[in-house]
């Protein structure tokens, strides 16, 4: 019964935009992107599950850092091209440069200017390369 | 001193999705597109103008219907490959469907099930074609 996969309306690369909400707060974690997979995975474990665009892999998001997003609610847009999940961020650290959420950059009369202090350091989080 | 757009990582076809967030609720009003003339124009509008992707046109939001976006902040995420505007929404209704928002539709165990009633009649919005 993969029905309500056949609803989505995915891209020419078989891919939609998933937008990650915190339920709580109602700030905008991230906006990442998910194939049939990655959208099946994300309901199956109740976690926020994409796919990656720059490794061509699915990114089961925290698998590493232990950051994981708990999905509480699985909506999709009018037209069905955009996935948003309500989700409780592990850690309340969503972006991978250590920030609580990526939307840290804000347009000011001075061009982009970062408006949130990195919480962690990443190289904490994902531990330094071999 | 367009050096603000060059920042943005516009995709092969020049565009950049669009998140609206009303503001004061939170709430994810709608996700649509942006090329570099949108975005330029929502600046000096201060009003949401995305692309539409379906008409290639630039598009107003609001423009025929009046419920325009007055936009309070733009920020950009972490890649600078999607823009979030903060808006206030004219008129309570950012979705062509006459609903408060674009994301009533909620993944139950029995598929996707719309979450919102519609506040205002279409055809009342954009009046009936002739």
């Amino acid at each position: 019964m993969n029905d309500y996969l056949d609803e989505i309306t995915w891209n020419d690369q078989g891919l939609v935009p998933a937008i990650a909400q915190d339920q709580g707060s109602g700030q905008i974690l991230m906006m990442a992107w998910m194939n049939r997979e990655a959208l099946k995975k994300t309901i199956e474990l109740k976690q926020g599950v994409y796919w990656s665009r720059s490794r061509q892999k699915l990114w089961h998001k925290g698998e590493s850092s232990g950051h994981v997003q708990h999905v509480k609610e699985i909506t999709i847009d009018c037209d069905a091209d955009t996935v948003l999940l309500q989700v409780d961020q592990v850690g309340g650290i969503a972006c991978h440069t250590g920030r609580a959420h990526c939307f840290f950059r804000r347009l000011t009369g001075k061009g982009w200017q970062n408006t949130e202090s990195v919480l962690k350091d990443p190289s904490e989080i994902y531990g330094k390369q071999p």
